[in-house]
């Protein structure tokens, strides 16, 4: 998928290059009026930097890709895009701020196989207050580095507000774009409180809770945002961008439960996760709503949710996972939504640009096939 | 202090009950969406507004008082008083959002002799979950609680700043509006990381850095903030935002101070928090960081930091911080700042009007006098 996004932005002469320009700008700022301040804060956004940074950018690229791919027949043509580039970088920085706060609140040092921020903090710390010889951890170093994941949350959600506040835009847009975010924000919230009600037990696991979760969650601020921010800046009609709050929402929700798929079937050394650590962790996806209400839930349960479980365990839990029909049904899932954003492309109402539906087409080819 | 803020405020017809509508509206608003997201959702706004509210509104009063003072002689007079009203609403939920954060930090479950937002949803949870013959704790209920709050806390704070983004004043206003914001939101959070730094031993308790962690936790947003926010809405000079940056600072730091002596040495019946919470829970102040100098401290450190201390040997702890002079030297910091504001208030070059400085020399006296 990412080749392909690439290919569309520069086919509009909007590179990544720009976005992660943007995106160490801001950083580079913060760290410099940091310093003033003292080490710990200095210190704390050069951590930030280096843990955050390296992405894909899948959300800055798709916002660029749709923008170029809108302005042709938007109303402002390509007026607002360097507006454009600030705002992917916000939306790429958003994305941090949400996943910090994910790492607080699910208690994560690690992220994709690397040290997420905590865990970088954490090491930080213990490398600085422990004599060699002492091998007993304090508890308060890791109450250190989860403050510093809630405060820098802080500081970037604080960010990207100043980004869309700023922008050098018409009122009507600024309001617009700023509608979007507090949708977006909301939504993402909703999500998260939903999937910590599944694991702490407040809410019973069953699909519509799963899957409302699934689509909160990361759905509508990774492709609802900038599939609507790019319409908004492009001047897209107002039917455009409900069409592409539509469209993001069904891709979302398809990527999402893609995502959930390859975590729990996919090749652990090609799509860089680590495998089974959804088994362990004891996530609730999709997978697991459908399984529980089949008749070989009983012997998965055991597996489910065990820290300690063995490769051996795992693949036996991955094989029933399989038999009770939970990799078909969430398959069918991800088809269905694609089928049902392809129809609300293609439908003669929603006015989407002929350039946007073959982008967008593209794309879910991409997600239907994603190993990565 | 709050009666004296009520009568300027009375004297400019800007009644805090405005300021209490302007909350009351927003906490309306959101709940009312947040009922499309499921009973979860809702119920944490109904909870937040509960928890939030009923404080004495200092900070929008200062802004309000500030903006009266300033309104008659500003370029903009009361042109922008519906703003004023709105932006101070909007700094009392900064301030929720940042207690919201703390309280997740610190662990509390209470604030001021209260349940705080995680008290109250950790009871609600447990009259939820417990069947009443169960008296185990489920730990799950503190996670849910404590995640309730850091997601509020994100959501205020995503409130506050769409508040200044949309506000219909000119683009410079708003511009010097965010600038401030920002700042605030900076400086905040650089004194909740130092104050984490002092009690997690990442920083050495000396008393530089409890000082600058005073002025900087809370200092910036309690004062500066809203003094500077009226001077901008009232379209007072350059020189005078200025001039109340300063003044603010070091009220707010006098403030504080006092309000660290409050809870060592004051009567808790009428500052309504719990005697001697600060020394049981190891806060450190200037109180402490001057204690800690003086060979009295040896004498003190049994008793600092001991959740089970009891009434008798507080008295004790209490008793020997002030033969230690740490209690004069607190109130000598006091005067000192109070000092220090009053002649950057009279300062020919400070171009203050006359009706301001007659309005912080009142607030500055009651600071100094101080009982609640």
């Amino acid at each position: 998928m990412t080749e392909m996004l690439v290919e569309s932005a520069r086919a509009h002469r909007l590179d990544e290059q720009d976005v992660r320009d943007e995106i160490r700008r801001l950083f580079d700022v913060r760290s410099t009026s940091a310093a003033r301040y003292g080490p710990q804060f200095s210190a704390l956004w050069k951590s930030a930097s280096r843990c955050v940074g390296g992405g894909k950018l899948l959300r800055p690229r798709l916002l660029l890709g749709a923008f170029g791919a809108l302005s042709a027949t938007g109303a402002h043509g390509r007026v607002f895009e360097a507006a454009a580039v600030r705002i992917a970088a916000a939306v790429e920085v958003l994305h941090y701020a949400l996943l910090l706060h994910d790492d607080v609140i699910d208690g994560d040092l690690r992220r994709r196989g690397r040290l997420n921020l905590i865990g970088t903090l954490l090491e930080e710390r213990r490398a600085a207050s422990l004599a060699p010889e002492t091998s007993r951890a304090d508890p308060r170093d890791l109450h250190w580095a989860r403050v510093g994941a809630i405060l820098m949350g802080d500081l970037l959600l604080s960010d990207v507000h100043q980004v869309f506040a700023r922008e050098p835009v018409p009122p009507h847009m600024r309001s617009l774009l700023l509608d979007l975010l507090d949708h977006t924000i909301t939504e993402s919230i909703v999500g998260e409180q939903l999937d910590v009600a599944l694991s702490d037990g407040v809410v019973p696991s069953d699909l519509d809770a799963v899957l409302g979760m699934t689509r909160l969650k990361t759905a509508t601020y990774t492709f609802e945002l900038p599939l609507k921010a790019a319409a908004i800046l492009a001047g897209s009609t107002r039917r455009i961008q409900e069409a592409l709050g539509v469209v993001g929402g069904r891709l979302g929700f398809a990527f999402q439960l893609q995502d959930d798929l390859l975590s729990t079937f996919g090749d652990a050394a090609e799509h860089g996760k680590d495998a089974f650590s959804d088994l362990r962790e004891g996530k609730e996806t999709a997978i697991v709503a459908y399984a529980r209400m089949t008749t070989e839930w009983r012997r998965i349960e055991p597996f489910f949710g065990d820290p300690a479980l063995g490769v051996a365990d795992a693949l036996t839990a991955r094989r029933l996972l399989r038999e009770c029909g939970a990799e078909a049904f969430v398959r069918s899932l991800v088809a269905d939504q694609l089928r049902a954003a392809g129809s609300a492309l293609s439908s003669p109402g929603s006015g989407i640009p002929c350039a946007l539906s073959g982008f967008l087409t593209r794309l879910m080819r991409t997600i239907e096939e994603r190993q990565s």
